[in-house]
């Protein structure tokens, strides 16, 4: 079966292929009277547009939503909301010889396994083009949690860009906004710029890691078992094109520590229990602690190389395949967006499930003396 | 909202305290005819079981699972299939002194604040005995795909405990089940057998990573874009108590990889496409291509530990936590069943999946020369 | 596939055959906190309890419900409730001679053509015992609904057994628990038991129109547009064994009515708008008004019967076939309790709903002159 | 919650308001390799359209349907199909006086409880025009469901009109075209026609009972329990706008039924069992057996209407309510063709469900002789 929507009770249907007349979301369940246009949410995804600087696709896309159900006059109207955004620069020939080679590493030939036929035009439904759905679904999350949770606060960057990480040491969420890479460290940005630079004149690409911040989040979001919120969180940014692993707190490297060195102690503060430190990444048992929420996720270099790889044809032909058009030589950085989309659409919806649960949008259990 | 439920077609609710009357899990959507007995799923709750060696927990609980509907004469009915697990060994009085405090990096305050109670037993739901549940089910699942994908199979192995890695110079599957960890490296059992013993005198305990390999799975499973199979693999891992990561092939690793590196080249082989690596871990765009199926998690060590670590009470007094009772100094070494149980239902749903779509078990577009 | 699972958010899933060694129902995302203990549920079951008197099968079951999960120290704990009968007077040799035979009415023709097998046992999983589920389930149900809405009813009684209607001029809802037919009318009661006598003589069976009303919900329940309260509510009513028509307030006859008979005039009460009749059941839109909320369905007679009917064998060859075996004449009576606890999971269901999506448990907008 | 999907494999999410820009359909899970193309689905949706002759509303609506997605080079692939039907014949000022009271029988007054906001353009996401979504939808299942069961067909017409019912002796499903009742009985079109002008001349309207009929379909659809085919058709039916009873064969007349009448006996045909009558309505168990499916719903006359009712406004005070705009005086003729449409996608639905379980579209289990 295709599965086109995700979220339990703030459900989002993304629909379109990359060179269609265009794509789309429907978000269904939305709560009812929160301020919402269209302006809102194109300014999520003029973050996430192609084509801002040298170091992303030259595809001209404006990206422009259109909202076409769910707002009256400025207000959600607890109907679904279906968000649409034209496809414009779709320049599907510079795919024409692709028709009947598979591309290593892209989706094309399993989909082609999968369904019995192709859709040739950019990659059809397995483009990171269908991310552009995500980001006005999360432009309606983060509307709503405006609302419900005052000082969350999601932000996402990248750590890591082929083997470069960032230095802690310097990190800084102000350099952010700063430069084209989403990264909080000015020095790693300037050095990165040379890199990818290099890498798009060798025809190459490189990969990446992205993290994502969720900071002022309540306590007690998270549904056992298996809508835990770290379980939630993987399957969605898993569900991003080109993603490979995903890490909560420690992540992968939880392995290699004790239990003394993982275990985060706990003090009372001012206005609750508070951790010295975050190996958990905010989250215990699948339910959520009060701490930031720390997710990260590894992008894989973009598959559309311009270097020559042996594939076959359709018929069983060996071939090589060398991808023109225009692509992302780093595709991590669009996925900084969308990661941040896929927290804010998942802390909704778990924010919305303890509220049904419980009728609180946060704990229900106090910790401190009895007032 | 609690979300005991996984899986589309092929589902599973498990239900259950560690240190109530008895756990279970009803399966829902098993194919009908399938030859099935409490003996089939015993022999993996068997591999799972606590107390076998001095390496794991020494509770001792028989887990023997009753089928209690579902089942006639030897044959699944395609009605719900009822997996009941008495509990035995509960012993709930060794947590007794844990009432009123939290155990850092237990789901104890989490619980708590989300539903306003605590249910001290063992940690209640949060236990990792409701894997036993996973387990019991996951048998089903291997009893169905053994009928509809002859050669399809499913192995788990440590491949990591702590700092120490195998050599994957020396993996040798036959050594998995020669020694207490599931590892496929002889020495690193020998190894790892004198660090564990060193960690548990310490009142310590250490993460691992596991990995499951499945064999022999046709390509075309996955449901695209929220159901891609690594998505679901993800969520599923995910799900699995103290587990912090989830890898994919290259995993965390592909973000430090080229395009060119990346890329796995494809030839023809005697029966269709074969890759001459795999760093995509068997899947591309979401659906499986043929290949291995690989997928890593990060099991955090055990956060129940002998040692004190800082917390606080319910009312918000400081104290320290030891957390006596029978634990596993190492609680990834249990994972690895769960971690095959798991793979074994997200397979079969997804050939349930495939099947209702287009009618196949498999792939529908075939490569190679025309018939 | 095999979905036994209902309920968005209360989910409830039942599992077990008639004449296997035990059924029962899984409740998950029940909220925490509420008072709950087995005797609380035995209480509706006895009201659906076979063999009470000489109206309904002699079957003798106990129809004694165990906790295994989800409840600590007699309150709700948030994680999954199973609620477990085991089977007691199984006595499936009842059933033996009809193997191989199809009985004219009941599902073990359509049973064998969907799953390719029998199983003979009392109907297996088509069994009304599936029912008895359903009730344990619907107590829960009850218990937290008596928590979030005092004051709300909900109430089920016969209005018509075969040709027989009830007097509406007679009404009296203390009749009910008086008579063995929860009929709301005392003279109907001492009719339809000569009735029903010389049915069960005849070797011959009767069906019924079972009515269930509650009062006291709260407007602004229901969830458009495929989730209304009527759609649930006519799903639920049709899901119960041998019902073959639901209706909705002035139902069917609603056809025949013209628009100014058929729109309930609004207006004001005391605590908000008031409507001078019910032609729509407490519904309009799919959302629940505030007031009475009225559903009826028709239950079609017992097809076990000891009158032969001409029929084939699993060979095709012509055969009679008499139902033996313990039956009730008149399979509606026992439906009125399942009717009530279908209500009662239906209303909760969409009670969190509301609460999920507007923090409500109610109606937002108010009417009214403002305060 | 808002609950705008229907369908477990097959599933349809409709969106949009009466008076916004636009409405429609993402449909998902739909098999590829289906020929489909926009004029097949307008060819449903021209039997629905407004305007055609004097029984129906004015407006105007060309309700012309364009597939944004999920069709490539007229086939299916897979992926979600996006069905848009803009709006053109607005004129919302029509319901301009309506703002601020609400229309008996109108879910105006429910909304606004549930959502705490008025949209109050033509009933908004309450407007029957949301079927027209759902009739080209179910062009959709109807495309695939003429590709995998060859012979199938569904037809809808009307059985009632107000108190007049047609005569099942003049039955002919060839008049059903030729009148704009969709009724097959000449006689009762002629006969309507005078009356349905005099109840538009007197400000009413009517209600009116419609039956749809499934020739052709397999025995062994349905999931029981909570799927069973005839819940499935319930829910479906009551999801439409104005309908407020269902039926299934028998229907709410099987409560005056003997078992020895009811029970449809069974004799061996050419090729399988036939029934010597259809009380079931085809279904048993909730199980299809191959007979004819039959099922009936009833619709309320219009609320509507040019008769002032007593009501109240938002402030609480009296008013009298006319509804002035464009009305159907007999909503259930445009009932006809969205209860195909409900038909057509739920039996499309389990189709791929018994596919999915048991790899058949179509019974496992065979009567007859041994071959």
């Amino acid at each position: 079966m295709s599965f086109n929507t995700f979220g339990h009770l703030f459900r989002v249907t993304t629909w379109g292929e990359s060179h269609g007349p265009a794509l789309g979301a429907t978000v269904d369940g939305c709560p009812p009277g929160v301020a919402l246009d269209a302006a809102m949410l194109q300014h999520w995804l003029d973050k996430r547009k192609p084509g801002q600087n040298r170091h992303t696709t030259q595809r001209r896309e404006p990206d422009a939503v259109e909202i076409l159900s769910g707002v009256y006059e400025g207000q959600t109207t607890g109907t679904p909301i279906q968000l649409m955004i034209r496809n414009v620069d779709q320049r599907s020939k510079d795919y024409g010889n692709i028709l009947d080679t598979f591309r290593p590493g892209h989706a094309d030939i399993t989909y082609f396994q999968k369904y019995g036929l192709r859709d040739p035009r950019g990659g059809g439904r397995s483009s990171a083009r269908e991310t552009a759905a995500r980001v006005a679904a999360g432009g309606v999350a983060r509307a709503v949690l405006d609302a419900l949770v005052p000082g969350l606060s999601i932000t996402g960057y990248m750590v890591q860009m082929g083997p470069h990480e960032i230095d802690r040491a310097r990190f800084d969420l102000a350099e952010i906004a700063r430069n084209p890479f989403w990264v909080p460290d000015a020095q790693a940005a300037q050095d990165w710029a040379q890199v990818l630079d290099q890498i798009r004149k060798d025809g190459n690409s490189v990969g990446a890691v992205v993290e994502v911040v969720a900071a002022g989040a309540p306590a007690g979001l998270g549904a056992p078992v298996y809508a835990k919120l770290d379980t939630e969180l993987a399957a969605a940014m898993m569900s991003i094109n080109a993603v490979k692993g995903v890490e909560i707190g420690a992540g992968m490297g939880a392995a290699a520590l004790t239990g003394v060195e993982n275990a985060d102690e706990i003090e009372m503060g001012a206005d609750g229990p508070r951790y010295r430190s975050n190996k958990a990444g905010g989250i215990l048992g699948g339910i959520s602690t009060g701490q930031d929420i720390v997710v990260r996720f590894a992008v894989k270099p973009t598959s559309s190389i311009h270097t020559p790889r042996a594939s076959v044809t359709r018929a069983g032909d060996a071939t090589d395949v060398v991808t023109k058009g225009r692509h992302d030589p780093c595709v991590g950085i669009r996925a900084v967006p969308v990661g941040e989309a896929m927290m804010a659409c998942v802390l909704l919806d778990h924010l919305l499930m303890q509220r049904a649960q419980t009728g609180q949008a946060g704990p229900v259990g106090r910790i401190g003396p009895a007032e």
